[in-house]
């Protein structure tokens, strides 16, 4: 890991992938790769998520399912229609991957970091014991980029 | 991992990302990571890889350039102009997630495992000391899976 690595880290954490229905996708990766399907788990209220969409609050709230896949989760977001980047690219994409996904340390600093870069901050909230951040990377890297900090 | 594990593995190996420019995207992700840019490489000629897209021979060849994240590769892939995989979907959906990349054991088997579950052959070659198909599996999974297997 040299100075110069923007996130300090290289080490992609998760995949996520954008779908219409949770319940049904959940069961076919469960189906495919001999695993229980989890339970899907929904994001937090805006009162405690916090969560802002291009820089404005939203009441959005997303399904989540995660698989681990050897080092690292894949991760199935069905979304409700509030705004957020995640009904935005399901909308304009349709099904399939949204995100990569790294733990950092320093949220305000990497988010300084990357801004600095002409990276915008996307969307942001919080999580029990933790925060996320999903950076728009595209015009360099071709993919949307989320940081997750874990307290502790 | 169970018996019934479609590939024999849940272990992500490698995502592809296709890129108009492999030289500027590449730059880019060795500048953000503080990494050395790769070179890249060019996929073998028809004579030598025996590409066959939708179930034809095809002259199309693709740059590819690699970096370690973790446990696995980020991919960068630029296809030229002919019938691919890579040149379908860049033309159909832009810069971006292209596949998740597995290591399997019996490459025929596997593809006709996933043949059976309604998973299409999508492309197929060869590469020195190994080979990979690309699996339609969006269907079911919203990604297209790749598989490779190494001689050793």
């Amino acid at each position: 890991m040299t100075k110069n690595n923007a996130l300090g880290t290289n080490v992609i954490a998760q995949i996520g992938i954008l779908v219409h229905d949770i319940e049904k996708t959940s069961q076919k990766y469960a189906d495919f790769f001999g695993v229980e399907k989890p339970e899907w788990s929904l994001t937090d209220t805006l009162e405690r998520a916090k969560t802002e969409f291009e820089g404005n609050p939203t009441d959005a709230r997303a399904k989540l399912a995660f698989f681990d896949m050897g080092s690292l989760q894949l991760e199935l977001i069905e979304p409700d229609q509030n705004p957020s980047t995640w009904r935005k690219h399901l909308d304009e994409h349709g099904e399939g991957p949204h995100h990569i996904a790294f733990f950092i340390e320093g949220m305000k600093e990497k988010i300084a970091i990357m801004e600095s870069k002409q990276m915008p901050l996307l969307q942001k909230g919080e999580y029990t014991g933790g925060r996320y951040a999903y950076m728009d990377t595209f015009k360099d890297l071709k993919i949307i980029m989320e940081l997750l900090e874990n307290d502790n």
